[in-house]
């Protein structure tokens, strides 16, 4: 059967959040820091611009998501000589650009230098002077799921903690509930949408959730070699529709801050043609997430939407999720 | 005749870049501030994107491009209480998340407002303390190309005037001699391409060069209404290039620093089987730019490349570059 793993991974996620809600990493000390830089490949870098957003919201400290080859090979252009709070993020802790970026800014930056992986021994956990694991969200599959959505909601616990913000308090109420529902809801509305078969599809989405969208358009390409695309919501009326028709889809991550102005390019959308679904919390004319979180609080249960599409699309093509065309698990070079 | 006004302000392009380099803007003072923060929408976000790699590579002062909407609805993830020198760019001077974005900086920052525009009055002008005017790249045609190119171009020798920089020297030397020629090459190149119907054309670009991979994904896809992606270039080796197949199109714009590995990236994606095309300063196998410039200087130069691709295409397509589809001079909300 095509796409088990994929689909295991998808599944347990909930299970996972929980493990980590449980248990939030410790980061540390960070007040003591003038940037905050998190850097990663690939979905990990995507990672790296959501947990950018959520961590300059939550502790004032300038932040910032950088893919791992703009430190290896322009280094000048980002790293200073400000003391420096780094996360290097990799699934395996081998991927070779993020290793090499860990070494170009211990010997050109100041600082700390934290890894975020699910694997304790490897290459950047050797260069890295603390780390957070997540264990439990190892994978299987070539494409990240779990490890991402476990990542990234780890840290954010973690940044938190960190700072003792109270907002704990809040995801604990109800964030596992809702996220079993969240599953089940985002599997019926991906069996669903991928009855056809759209020539584009692309995400939307704004402050925090920027980086949720492009790993949402990144799932669907990787699983199912689809084209997909994903742009900050407003930015979209700023060319980027000009290739709107009938067959594609949007998908709008609904923020709070931007709400309006939101559902006004989802409505623009529409009037053009293109199918428009909006995803977002307590909204009437969409999916709604109903967590009752803010923005920056709900970030996961965006993603298994686009997961289950990128598995859902794969299987109709006859592809497999688990070995996407022209990947490897680990990217060496 | 479809398409007039878009192809003269193409052409005309080494003619504005002459008028800016004789006579090149100035900045003012820039080593006080300690945080340098360009924003804008659309092409002019993806300006900002260059200019900060641009700047920072420079100065060694932190700098980042934002897409303005993100000014106007997450200021706290990105505002901060430093002296910040802060450009706002827009052609028109009048799109609204610009101006806007303004005023939220000049309310929630500190430091130093400047724009960068075609018209001397506007909104945004209005709202700054300094202006810098490049009246000779206004346009007629909805998708900016000479105004991209100019205002960027503009800049960059407004900051190396700033810190005095003898780099300054090298660009006078043979720039607008090897502008002229560029111009015949990106034509010949964009319109045998353009026969060619490929499904999607992705553009590649590290550091200084990931902004000209935007606006060239940008600028097909406005003008053509065609499929078409940008990423950092060992970024695609994560994922993106899972969609590729043999009617697939991919542009290298090829730099200096990460050029072994980037073109490793081109040759992996022949070997996947679909079309690759590098262009780069003094290569063999590809378009070679021939400048003698660091891929710092040189951004301009490959933008004729994609400007003349999305009007080639559009032509082919029946479609009038001068009048995307879905879109509008000025995006005011």
């Amino acid at each position: 059967m095509y796409g088990e793993y994929t689909r295991q991974e998808i599944e347990d996620q909930p299970r996972v959040w929980k493990e980590i809600l449980d248990n939030p990493p410790c980061i540390g000390e960070i007040g003591n820091k003038e940037e905050i830089i998190y850097f990663g490949s690939g979905t990990s870098y995507y990672l790296a611009l959501s947990l950018a957003s959520f961590t300059q919201h939550y502790t004032s400290i300038p932040s910032r998501g950088i893919p791992s080859q703009e430190l290896v090979f322009f280094p000048e252009t980002i790293i200073t000589r400000k003391p420096v709070l780094y996360f290097g993020i990799s699934r395996s802790g081998e991927t070779s650009e993020v290793v090499m970026a860990m070494e170009k800014v211990r010997t050109l930056g100041k600082g700390s230098f934290i890894s975020v992986t699910t694997e304790a021994k490897s290459q950047l956990t050797l260069k890295s002077e603390r780390v957070i694991v997540f264990e439990s969200a190892k994978e299987n599959s070539v494409v990240m799921t779990k490890s991402f959505t476990s990542m990234l909601f780890g840290v954010q616990l973690g940044i938190l903690n960190a700072i003792s913000s109270t907002d704990m308090g809040l995801i604990k109420e109800g964030f596992i509930q809702t996220s079993e529902k969240i599953l089940s809801t985002a599997r019926d509305w991906a069996e669903e949408t991928s009855k056809r078969d759209y020539k584009e599809i692309i995400f939307l989405g704004s402050g925090p959730l920027y980086g949720i969208a492009c790993e949402s358009a990144l799932k669907v390409r990787e699983m199912s070699s689809s084209l997909t695309s994903a742009y900050h919501t407003l930015e979209f009326r700023h060319g980027p529709r000009a290739s709107l028709t009938r067959d594609s889809l949007v998908v709008v991550l609904l923020s709070d801050s931007a709400r309006e102005e939101e559902l006004r390019v989802a409505e623009e959308i529409r009037e053009i043609g293109a199918q428009c679904t909006v995803i977002g919390d307590k909204i009437d004319n969409g999916i709604s997430i109903d967590s009752g979180l803010s923005e920056f609080l709900r970030l996961v249960l965006y993603m298994p939407f686009a997961q289950y599409l990128g598995y859902y699309r794969a299987i109709k093509r006859g592809l497999d999720p688990d070995m996407p065309l022209n990947l490897t698990q680990v990217v060496k070079i």
